[in-house]
């Protein structure tokens, strides 16, 4: 089956590095998600405005395909033990398949179409999404599934040392969602050198910190390298 | 993006006609997963002994591929009103995904590798599945998300008289499930004809059966027409 692209997603992060790693980790990230002619027709989209969920079926689409592998080392297990790529999210399967649910926070009508906003997306910006599902809570939600590996191991999050002066520079409505993103833990796992200097992409800025005992330091608020 | 079958579903369902609306109506339905090589190897599957529910994406490989509408009429608003296609499961989408959750019943080794046994599917027997994902429930599941048209009118389910003798014709094993599947109302929501004979394929059987006032009753197990 070949599939086309959809639509766009304009989110705050220009690379990998930063994503959350699952949709809802920072439910105040905003995103876009802008269609190609001719799905973004307004009709298209009648009686979405009563589905506070929706999933997104999405390409990894810096991943070349057919780079698979049978087992995988999630970041949750530190990036050093291996599980089966079908009992985990990671990116290196064999169809580059992702799967997010996103909150529904509202539509815009452009020019260009239909314009979806969303919230908690885990995507990098620009990448392409081939279908748009409403969430149905009575089919789609589990809360006492068991989570395997990933309910047995905690993510620790990180307290944010954020200096007023550079937090300033992060526009307002923007930073809630920052904040939650680096309380997230955005290195690799396997990264735990306190004296390196992290770059992260965010809405146009380069935000750089360090990460000691726990603390995640900003440094610096740059506009960002082209 | 070209997409691979990695494996396909075998369902008690040789044709759409019965497959329950969602996944988990019936939860007793089983269904084999069988891998195509190089996909069932078993490290493949390490650690997903665990999840209680997977995701399957899959292709709606009985729908033309291009054979898509912006507005589709949902069974569940009885067939007569419109919505947009992202607002709904249709299956009528322009990429033909479809998305379910099952439970993980067991994994199985073969000499075809690895066979995993799901419950609770909606799919046609034979269908080609593309990605299988652990469900991680801190991330999928939002028990109070709201559903839009499809939480606002409830299914209505019906009472099934299915005569014993007419029963003791259905392997004991695959009873629970074929009751509840009657119980669904197979019917399509635009017939409404209570002298109509259906005849709905269900494991190598052609079950015959009238609606008459809220009461499905089944009035013949045959063996299936080939």
């Amino acid at each position: 089956m070949e599939l086309f692209p959809i639509a766009h997603i304009h989110t705050p992060f220009p690379e990998k590095f930063g994503v959350p790693r699952q949709s809802g980790i920072a439910p105040a990230l905003r995103a876009k998600i802008v269609f190609l002619p001719p799905y973004g027709e307004a009709q298209a989209f009648r009686g979405i405005e009563g589905f506070s969920h929706l999933w997104l079926i999405w390409g990894f689409s810096k991943i070349p395909q057919g780079k698979w592998s049978p087992t995988v080392r999630p970041p949750r297990l530190g990036g050093n033990q291996r599980v089966g790529v079908f009992a985990s999210r990671s990116p290196f399967r064999p169809n580059p398949l992702g799967l997010s649910s996103v909150t529904l926070e509202g539509l815009e009508e452009t020019s260009q179409g239909t314009v979806l906003v969303v919230g908690g997306a885990d995507l990098v910006d620009g990448t392409p999404i081939y279908d748009i599902k409403p969430y149905l809570p009575q089919a789609d939600s589990h809360p006492q599934a068991a989570a395997g590996f990933a309910g047995q191991v905690p993510w620790q999050e990180l307290e944010v040392d954020f200096p007023a002066p550079l937090l300033a520079k992060v526009p307002e409505a923007a930073r809630e969602a920052l904040l939650a993103v680096l309380a997230a833990d955005p290195r690799p796992p396997y990264h735990k050198d306190s004296r390196r200097v992290y770059g992260m992409g965010f809405q146009g800025m380069e935000i750089k910190f360090c990460v000691t005992a726990g603390v995640l330091q900003v440094r610096a608020v740059e506009g960002q390298e082209e």
